[in-house]
Parts: C-alpha cells; structure tokens; sequence
C-alpha cells in the first residue's frame, strides 16, 4: 500500500480521548508519531508500534496530518506557537473543545502562518471512537479535510460543516444542549418518582425507552419549523400547556424543584399570550430565536 | 374460546385513543360495546363488529370491565355518576390523564360506590396503540388489573405499578417530563444552529441519533441515584459545568434565550456552591429532590 493510502498522522496529546485515536491510527496501518506532556502515557502506544517524538517540533516535522487532542485551545497555542515555522504547508486538525469563536480565532491565526486549519468537535465518549456511534464534525479548510477523510473516518462518522471554522463548535455545543436537556428532564422525572418510593433503576429502563421511541418524531418537529408554518391538528401549545401545567403544579406538591420543566411551560406561556395556542408545540422554538425582554 | 377467555368490554369515549383501542378490542375478538357522546364517532366500529349502547347506563351494563377513555376526570364524573349503582361489582379502568390526586379521589369514590377502581396513564399516541412501542401504566386495583391483564396488553405493553391508584399518573408525568425536556433540548440546539443558516431537518436527524445513542446511559445515571454515592472518575460537575457555561455563553451569544439551558447550568452551580464539584453531573437531581430556598 502506497505512502498516499495510508499517510504518517502525528497526533499531540494522549489523554482519555486521544490514547484510543492513537490505536485507531495504529489498527489502520498508518505511520503514527505520538508526543505527550507526560510521556509515560506513550509506552503502551509505542509497544504497539507508534514513533514517539521527543519534542513538539519533532512531532510536527513528522507528518503532513497534525492533530491536536489536548486541554483546550490555551495549551494547543502554547504548544504550537514555538513551532508554527515547522506547522506551515502542514494540515492541523484541532480537536479540543471550545467555542465557534474561539476556532474562528485560531483559523486566522492559523492563515497568518500559512497552515492549513480544521476545526474539529468531538461527539463521542473514549470507548465510542472507532466505532458507527462516534461523530467526528469538522469545519474549516475542506481541502484539508477531503484531503485526510479516510484518516479522519476511522475515529467515526465525519462530516464537515462548512468553511467557517466555527460552525463545528457551534454544531457541538447544539447538540449537548440536546443531550443536557434530556438528562436533565430524566433527572427531573426520577426526582418525581421518588417521592413515591420508585428506584431510578426502575425509571431510568421506561424513561430510556420513551425518550428514544419519542425521538424518532424529531424530523416532523424540523419540518414545522424549517417551514415556518406551525399548522397541527394534534400536538397544539395548548394541549400541551395542559401537561405542562399538570406536571409542574404536581412537582410543587410533592415538593421537588422544578427547575428544569417550569421554564418550558412558561415558553408554552408565551406562545399562548402572542396567539399561538392552536399552532404546534415546536413553535416555542420562536420563543427562543428571538427571546423575550 | 370461552367467553372468559375474551370478556365482554364496554368502551365509553372513542376520541384519537378510543378508536384504536375498540379496534384492538374487536380484533383480538372481545366482545365490544361503546359509547360516545357524538354517536357517529361508532359508526366505522359497529360496522367492523362493536356493538353501540345508546345510553351510558346500557354500555355499563353490558359487560364486567368497563373501560372509560375521554377528555378528562370530570367529563368521567359527569358521566358515570348516573349510573353508579349499575357500575358497582364491575371494574373501571380510567384512561384519561390526570395528576395522581385526582386519581386518588377517584379511586375513594370508586370504593364507596362497590366499584373495583383502576386508574391508567397512556404513555402513547393512536397510531402507536396495539404496538410494542406503546407502554399503559396502570395503578389501584391489583385483582382488577390482573383479572383483565391479557385484554389490556392489547393496547401495548401494560405495567401495574401498585395499590396506590395515583401511581401511574405520577409515572406518567414523570416520563412525559423526561420527553418535553428532550424536545426543548433539541429546539434550543435547533434555534442555535439557525444562526449559522443550518436547518432544522439537518440537526433533527444528528439530534435524535445523539439522544438515543447517550440515551444508553440512563440506567448507569440511575445507579448512582440510587446507591446516592455519587463518586466519579468521568462525568463530574466541574466538567460538564464547563460545558453547560459554554453553552450557555455561545447561545447569548448568537443572540438566542437560555430558557433550556441556564437551569441546568444554575443546577450544576449549586453543587459547585455545596462543594460537590468533583462528583458526577448526575448529582443535580439532589437539587431537584431538595429545591432551595
Ligand atoms: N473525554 C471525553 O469524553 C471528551 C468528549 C468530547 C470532547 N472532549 C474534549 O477533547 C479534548 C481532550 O479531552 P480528553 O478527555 O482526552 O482530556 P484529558 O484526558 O484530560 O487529556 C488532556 C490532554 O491534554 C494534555 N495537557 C493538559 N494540559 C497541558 C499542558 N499545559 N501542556 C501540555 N499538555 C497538556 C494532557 O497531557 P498529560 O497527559 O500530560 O496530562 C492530555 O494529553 C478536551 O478539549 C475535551 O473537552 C472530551
Ligand atoms: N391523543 C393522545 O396522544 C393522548 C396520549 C395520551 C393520553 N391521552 C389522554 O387520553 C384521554 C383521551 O384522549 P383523546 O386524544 O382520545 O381525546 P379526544 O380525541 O379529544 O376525545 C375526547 C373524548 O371525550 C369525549 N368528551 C369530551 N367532552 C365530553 C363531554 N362533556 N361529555 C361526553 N363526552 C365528552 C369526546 O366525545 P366526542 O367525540 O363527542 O367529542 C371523545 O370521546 C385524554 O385525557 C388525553 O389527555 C391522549
């Protein structure tokens, strides 16, 4: 197999996230250098087959494909600023998380130094990479990204977003607002059903299957508001304030906070009070595109 | 097949959950009568085998489980009052929804009328009844419940959850508190991905995978609820604080509201304040079960 199909990946960092894209790299017969803060994490890697460099610069020199899996962005421009003579004509693909701006920052720094920058937003806990669950999105230079796709696949699906370097943060922290607020309505909900002496074991089996047999009306909600056109004969804001009312006023009396569902009611709330009881529930979605005084 | 085999059943309301379920009665081959306030709601049914009781006093009569699936408890009292003493030594199964007060008088009514009282939440739409993905909770009268369990697995899976009737209306609530916060999730991480002109239909379909996909995880959040020992090497406050802060500032940001989202920032806030910051995310429901001051 030529050099071509299986181009030399440096990868800075080896923590939780970066030690199980280093075996990916390995598994896939791609020449691997490999530099930690902490070298000791490399031992294992380096048994398995990988270069380690003993410097950042030597790290960098390696491979035409750098990437960064450190902390965050601060220790990424603290290891790479000394080196970015060595990073020119070079691709970084940065994984940390951090915000649209902040990648936007770095992808100018990046173009003042003649590097070639991708953004990158992990979607995955460390046993997931590799496998069809894990989401890898990237934003950025898509040449860089076209360029190095195979590579890039191997940590899992991988989608690039657009060439502003932001929108793979952006995209990143759109969905962990999903998962948070799923987490938090299960929370929710199993603070309701302690209060009748029900496990959370107990809860957590159904509350699963309904949140996941529920999702699947996602794409329908999308193409409400993708339209603009709320019209529904079943899910109105008005039935369902109905059920919104009942669980907070039920959460009040069995004495639990109800932090996490009183601010949806009061978005069914104002959808009722500007008129729009009869349209779908997902139009509190306009409610939050254009908030309130 | 003996006539105990399939029991006569009487259904009073054939709204959007009334007429799936008498289809699923007559196709599993019961004996069916119903009722409905607008008569011609029965006509398809009667066509396909129900039999149509012109007044509520004959529908009662006709069979032993009398099922009872309309708009709300009192449209129930209203109509079942007149005919208490034809409804005494038979079992009632009130499908409407409801809080588990109202379930509870229901059931104190019930037992001073000489009526075997059951109180169900449908965890469900119409074109999910008679299906897998279809859950019935049922609380209140266990020899009820199980005398008639095979007739009510007709309508999707069927759980009792105890003698306590308003315990299936406390878990009804508690699911559908876990799906309203999963679909405000999602409309926040909609609204914030529309600031960069990314549609809805895209981040629906990332979305739904995503949720399901850390859905998985439930049971293991579950774990530590329950055993309250909430010790983490992966998931802790000071982390996904760092996440839900991010969020948060992105979303101001680009200009959209925090409704979602804040709350569940404010709750990781508090544990940070109580000094719990080390232990996992999933500690915030302690701030739920306990509001502050
Ligand atoms: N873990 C997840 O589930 C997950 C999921 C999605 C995204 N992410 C993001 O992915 C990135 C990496 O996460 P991770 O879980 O792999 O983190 P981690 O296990 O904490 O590893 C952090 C890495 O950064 C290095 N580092 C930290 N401070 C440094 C410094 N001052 N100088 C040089 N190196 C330094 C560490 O080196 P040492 O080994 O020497 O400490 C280590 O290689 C983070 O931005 C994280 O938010 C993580
Ligand atoms: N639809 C769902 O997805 C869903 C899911 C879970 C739970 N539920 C609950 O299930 C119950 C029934 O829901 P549904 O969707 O079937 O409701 P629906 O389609 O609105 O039907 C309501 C039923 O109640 C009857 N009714 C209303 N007011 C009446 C009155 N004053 N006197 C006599 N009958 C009256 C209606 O008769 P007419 O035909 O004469 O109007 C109809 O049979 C409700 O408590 C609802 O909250 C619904």
């Amino acid at each position: 197999m030529s050099q071509n199909d299986r181009p030399a990946v440096t990868l800075l960092g080896l923590g939780a996230m970066g030690r199980p894209m280093a075996r990916a790299l390995l598994g896939a017969g791609h020449p691997t250098t490999v530099w930690n803060r902490t070298p000791s994490r490399a031992d294992e890697l380096v048994a398995a087959g990988a270069i380690r460099a003993d410097t950042v610069a030597d790290a960098v020199t390696a491979s035409p494909l750098v990437l960064a899996c450190l902390l965050n962005y601060e220790v990424t421009y603290e290891l790479l600023e000394p080196v970015t003579e060595h990073l020119a004509g070079r691709t970084l693909v940065n994984l940390s998380t951090g915000t649209p701006q902040e990648a936007r920052d770095m992808a100018a720094w990046a173009a003042g130094r003649g590097i070639d920058y991708v953004d990158a937003g992990m979607m995955a806990t460390p046993p997931m990479i590799g496998t069809e669950a894990s989401l890898f999105l990237y934003s950025g230079s898509d040449t860089g990204f076209e360029r190095y796709r195979p590579t890039l696949e191997l940590f899992g699906v991988a989608r690039h977003l657009g060439a502003d370097a932001g929108r793979a943060s952006l995209y990143d922290l759109a969905l962990l607002s999903s998962m948070y607020a799923m987490f938090a309505g299960f929370l929710h909900g199993a603070a309701l059903v302690s209060t009748a002496g029900i496990s959370a074991a107990d809860f957590a089996e159904a509350a699963g299957t309904f949140v996941r047999a529920t999702s699947v009306s996602l794409p329908a909600a999308a193409e409400l508001i993708d339209s603009g056109d709320y019209t529904t004969d079943v899910q109105s804001v008005d039935f369902n304030k109905a059920a919104l009312d009942r669980i907070v006023q039920v959460s009040m009396d069995h004495g639990i906070g109800v932090d996490v569902v009183a601010p949806i009611k009061a978005l069914l709330d104002r959808q009722v009070a500007e008129g729009h009881g009869a349209e779908s529930f997902d139009r509190i979605v306009e409610g939050i595109k254009h908030p309130g005084p």
